[in-house]
């Protein structure tokens, strides 16, 4: 069985709140991280909610990064869902953990999409998925 | 302990190959089973990949939506992260299973960012979480 995707979901507790409650800041954080996992940024999108809370999207070509924060509970939902071999989705992860100050942090990682190849086939991903298999 | 959100991580198998690769109709679908959810929502961007597959999130109030679909597998993932106690994320899920007429859908759903509360009290949620606790 081979997966087409794998996807990281990050509990980002004991944070700085001021950094969860901003924006702006977020909104850079989450892109530098992604730029430097190699991702392809696709679009973007970060609101701020009142009376606090950041709510952020980057589509990337190898799928997404979300993020919900509680800046009043010190906390941040994290996933980062990528396909390929070409990307690193745990820089990202480091990433925001450092920019953060999460005190407590937690991950897993779960595979998504799984199909049965054939032995020494691999499933190919988007963006670059124009074969079913890869002979 | 009680959670601030919920996500529900949906692999819909053996879906209709056309409406995958529909990004129009995949935006139209999940718009609707969004709204049917009783969500608010926030902001949406889809994107249509060449050769194949469809990339989308929806920002809701209460979180996300989020899909990337494989039409060249017949498949599609989608998370829905919801938060609060207002909207039923399940209805989206069975919303999106009609549709996208998956012959094989599998589901789990998580709990995202635990905390301690004293007996009798609970978390609020964004957007009306003004206060730590609900007295």
């Amino acid at each position: 069985m081979e997966a087409l995707g794998r996807q990281i979901l990050v509990e980002f507790y004991e944070c700085n709140d001021e950094v969860l409650n901003d924006v702006a800041q977020i909104e850079a954080i989450l892109l530098e991280g992604t730029r430097a996992s190699g991702a392809s940024i696709i679009s973007h999108k970060f609101h701020k909610f009142s009376p606090h809370g950041v709510s952020g999207m980057v589509v990337i070509a190898e799928s997404h990064v979300a993020i919900h924060t509680w800046p009043e509970y010190s906390y941040a939902a994290v996933d980062i869902f990528t396909c390929g071999d070409t990307i690193d989705p745990w820089i990202i992860q480091e990433h925001l953990k450092e920019h953060f100050e999460s005190r407590n942090t937690s991950a897993m990682e779960l595979k998504r999409g799984m199909f049965k190849v054939a032995e020494g086939q691999k499933l190919l991903f988007k963006p670059e998925n124009a074969a079913k298999f890869n002979n």
